[in-house]
């Protein structure tokens, strides 16, 4: 099945998705502050249920920051997060309610939907969700591999970097240029008509 | 701030992210089943934990299918969800382990992890939020507008769409070309700052 119904132009199509693959090795090239926000600045548009923005992404830099993280990692995890140039864990912060005045304002009552605390927690989970599939997406868009993991403990990471209780990790994203070996083979996917129904 | 250390062209960055809104209001012209496919074959590819798929759209054609969905909608969603194009239902699939053997072969224990219903529910609802996010792009992609919303009686769609008890709904998705008015003004974004730390 072609992809000629689209718009989106082949190349984008292919460093978006096609031949966008998750990586499991890197080069040593670094990626910068600069990268970081031009990704942020793109994917900061993708849209949310009442406009919330619950992601949060702490760029683990530091040699002591780095090891706190990979304690906490799945053993298959450790070494490549050690050795990747830039480590993002991405998390949502369950008071984001707390924004919602701000960045959805024609509509004050927003906030109250979030009084308690599991609405808040379900809710973040699904929006940061979405957030961190946009994020991934402009990894990529960056000419940059992402390598996401959920193979950790994330009760240890959460106590590690949000001291505060709020906030809970969603993935772990390992992102650089791919190095040698960098892909298993790609795993199949559901056919069309697997997923999609007509009524 | 820029995006200049992008590697995608401007162009694809518009048509997905920053010129791309959420719809309101659409044109007549019908959505096909081919645009349907296209965005599918693309947006397949999106990563996911263990290649888990738990997507499900439900594309509502008839005006049969409209009647039953649309009584279940958010007052403010009736109207522009009865006048779209087209809409899908995005759901998640709850049995989404009973693929993995298929979708993740180089690791047979992987379904074993789910074995539990919260634990799958959980998973459906990261990983189908993410897959959610990557077919809103792919509705982009194909020139597009999308208008997701969660604005409606979830246990009343699910109960309406899908009789086995093993689905639950993401987010509803008008889909078409935007038509006059389409859109509200942006609402905000977090700045880089209050999204991004370093440690």
């Amino acid at each position: 099945m072609t992809t000629d119904a689209l718009v989106l132009d082949a190349a984008a199509q292919d460093l978006l998705f096609r031949e966008a693959r998750t990586a499991n090795t890197f080069t040593d090239e670094p990626v910068s502050d600069e990268q970081v926000q031009a990704i942020y600045e793109l994917v900061k548009f993708g849209p949310t249920a009442m406009n919330q923005q619950p992601l949060r992404v702490v760029l683990v830099r530091s040699a002591e920051a780095r090891e706190r993280l990979v304690q906490h990692l799945g053993e298959g995890n450790k070494a490549k997060t050690s050795a990747a140039p830039l480590t993002a864990i991405l998390a949502v912060d369950n008071e984001f309610h707390e924004e919602l005045p701000t960045v959805f304002p024609h509509f004050p009552g927003a906030k109250d939907y979030f009084t308690e605390r599991p609405a808040r927690e379900s809710s973040a989970a699904m929006n940061g969700a979405l957030q961190a599939g946009y994020f991934i997406i402009g990894v990529r868009a960056a000419g940059l591999a992402a390598g996401p993991m959920t193979g950790y403990d994330a009760e240890g990471v959460n106590k590690e970097f949000f001291a505060d209780g709020e906030h809970s990790v969603l993935a772990v994203v390992n992102i650089g240029k791919p190095g040698e070996n960098a892909w298993y083979p790609r795993s199949p996917r559901l056919a069309y008509d697997e997923v999609v129904t007509t009524v």
